[in-house]
């Protein structure tokens, strides 16, 4: 059986639901999922299927040229169709932080993650024995200000040679370039070490010690030319107390960075995650 | 305009959500939230919808008689169907402890839940000058094991006198006799101060004291004969230490089992919730 | 028995716990709850205590005094020393939002807040039949830009005729004034409906809505002259969802404000905060 | 600097903490923690203690001799002194889950725990490559019914040679003979996969996904003889839907786990558990 996920969002209308749940009964589709939500304000339908196609004599390719010519075009709609059994291919960004590495590759040895991991990017060598233990090629690229151009080409290169659906940043401590950004709109993935949008940019566990306050958090989100204002996918938080030092802090926010990205990374190679005016639409 | 919410459930099958999706276009109804749960172990298909009614000629009962007629019958449904203007009826039990009835008190005096409590019914009669300072009608109906028969003739009698559609226990410190069970099948919500299944019965946090419990928890679930056993609608904890004595036990649980059981009336009143096999799916 | 709490804060030396534990074995003392707490950054030391006073032959004036002469001026301390059975007179300030009021009331009623409550103060007169309803004096005191002046004098002086300890402002929509803070130095909570020092100021749950965020929050806090940047006492958060609506997130957030600022409440009133460099010692 | 940690506990007794205190202030340690417990109804007393040793002169080994004699006979104390800077070493065992192992493997790699792991002890070979691959000695030890007491004796020779303070089961499917949970009383760790005492046993998940909670949890206790009735030292939870599988429920299970038996492990190893009735006193 094939197991098909498909996306969409548009102007809402109505009768989209209706039409898109009879076009799923045409092809033979069972629809094992379906949830669709409404931005009242904007005026913008959301809609998350899944669905097993029944019969062998709708294939994948077919049903899409369909879709587009019997419900896209009517509704205008904006759509990925994805087959399920084929997993996304995700590069990890990494500097000197390893905790985030490691818990994803964990993960990831242990089969919990659904996608493949061809490759590991990092502007330091320190890491490259952590990638060798797990068996995942680790490319140095240095990066910095000066060479900002330079590791740009080489990031795009190895990204295209490896086929790369998208990107996480696993604490990795350099500015991305428009250009990048652009070329993977909406599929960077980031982690932010505070509850965003509380404490941006540098060192948030000081700044939070400082306020005094009772509560951090971990921000996973959309990378965008704005630093640390792209879209939330995920955040989580965990108490803190007065006796608590900032390395408390930074070791207790770890916990935080590991659970949240993966959480993040998991929604995102689900397809799960849909972006619009800066914010996300998370079906669960 | 008019809006409606429509809840069913029925074996699963293919085409359901086409065939009420395009019934909802039918009638010039504009859906506004639209979700669904199929149980694939049991084949159980579960929706809810809400929608606007646009066109004045296409009145509720008419639309009750259609959806019976062209849908309902087909896909063998069971339904209802609720003008989401009209208040449900609460009614309130309670023994002595105030807290519970404070809080639905004042957050109904805010207009913060979407019902109506015609009584309040007690067996003793402590809690009468807190009916009085809401202006809610108090009922004392003792009830014991020595008069529990002419005990529920009384209820039943409130009941019906003041049509009340569903029954909140709010720490109310009887068992609820079977007949009574029947008439209000999941009508019926109690709150028990203890994260169920752990510690069902009488005096659950000084067993939660006992067993050295580092977070405990209170349940909100629909009465059935099984004391304690009834399908559960929502938990929350909230983390103890080892300093807190079975004093600040029972404070800090007071706050959960507030929380707990108004998150649960608001969710049974507005009609998002749905039982089977002794378990509940919540419309979020 | 009579029981008494220690507040202490001095610069940390060494024998500061030795001498004060030595002094309550000498006045025939049981401690029953010790705790303390060294910035190490700052070199501050922080201590509470509680104990039993077990010979009738000592009384709390006595030991104050010799408490002053004995070890406080030694170690240059500064300290409180709480009668625990004396309660202390909370004045509470409200607009226009009842659902804090209600609950403050409500759990004051149930005996469950360690404190008194003599009057209510508010800028307006809508919830004076709340505060009948639980025969609490209210106090309408206009209070704008206009007549700032005239408002605070008449402030100060219900707060002096009805001996208040300390402030709590329950959703007050005015601004503090500068001499009525230094009047109530650390003694004056506030309730700031968003999870600080995120969306400060106004409309903090319209602004969370717009930036998408996953978790809203609300914090009380001591207020200062800068406005929503007095230190924390307590912060709590909840999860809220794409489809949840801005009037959602409100709903939402008034469970957490409630929560939130009746917890504060009974820290400070169980002398159970010491605040410092714009921060909260917070004793469990 | 030496840095030491003072574990006692004793019957509650009037002068405890002044002479402590004095003991410390005479050896010229300076305080850097101190926290204490009393259970008023069972009149037991308990305190940790850390303290930097300012002057050469004191040596750990004369320290313990004058605290027995000039302190801990008086009260009838039981104590252990700790030097901080000796790590305690960790078996870990399990069987062919390796969520958990991956964790605590990422985590003690990145140097997060304050600890050793000299050996791992599986009854399967199946994850031997994990360990390789971090570069653990794995020890492969069959263990079921029947050769259960062979199998203890390897253990506890294997426990012996690397000179192990305390076990961690890291989802270990095996029961532990009553012989090494004597030899190591208190000091063998389990998670179990359900928020105790509810769900003991098998298929904890299996068994919550029945019931239809809403809420899952995850509790790491120490082993005694009654299967997951030993004293709990963490517990955590996470929502869960209606619409999640069995499937999804062990999912976000396993990442409880790791989250809750990585906290016990720290907890356990920075000397900040102590046991009694059953139930443990969690110094923060």
């Amino acid at each position: 059986m094939r197991n098909i996920t498909i996306l969409i969002h548009c102007e809402d209308q109505k009768g989209i639901i209706a039409a898109v749940t009879n076009f799923i009964l045409k092809v033979e589709g069972n629809i094992t999922y379906i949830d669709q939500h409404v931005d009242v304000d904007q005026n913008v339908f959301f809609m998350r299927l899944e669905c097993e196609l029944m019969n062998e004599r709708w294939n994948v390719e077919s049903i899409k040229v369909d879709f587009q010519e019997s419900i896209a075009n009517d509704f205008k709609m904006s759509w990925q169709l994805y087959n399920k059994d084929q997993k996304p291919k995700m590069a990890l960004f990494v500097s000197k932080y390893e905790h985030c590495l490691f818990d994803i590759l964990g993960r990831y040895s242990a089969g919990e993650l659904p996608l493949e991991i061809p490759l590991i990017i990092s502007n330091h060598e320190d890491l490259k024995p952590i990638a060798d233990r797990f068996n995942i090629p680790f490319h140095h690229v240095p990066f910095n200000k000066e060479n900002k151009i330079e590791g740009e080409k080489q990031h795009i290169a190895l990204l295209q040679q490896y086929d790369v659906d998208f990107i996480v940043l696993a604490r990795y401590m350099q500015i991305i370039t428009p250009q990048l950004i652009s070329l993977y709109k909406n599929k960077i993935i980031n982690i932010h070490h505070s509850f965003l949008p509380a404490f941006p940019g540098a060192k948030p566990y000081h700044s939070a010690f400082k306020r005094g306050v009772k509560i951090i958090g971990a921000t996973s989100h959309y990378v965008t030319e704005e630093l640390d204002e792209g879209p939330i996918i995920e955040q989580d938080i965990t108490r803190v107390l007065h006796s608590h030092s900032i390395e408390d802090f930074i070791m207790k926010g770890k916990d935080l960075e590991r659970i949240v990205l993966s959480r993040a990374i998991r929604l995102h190679a689900e397809r799960k995650t849909m972006v619009y005016s800066n914010k996300t639409v998370i079906f669960s």
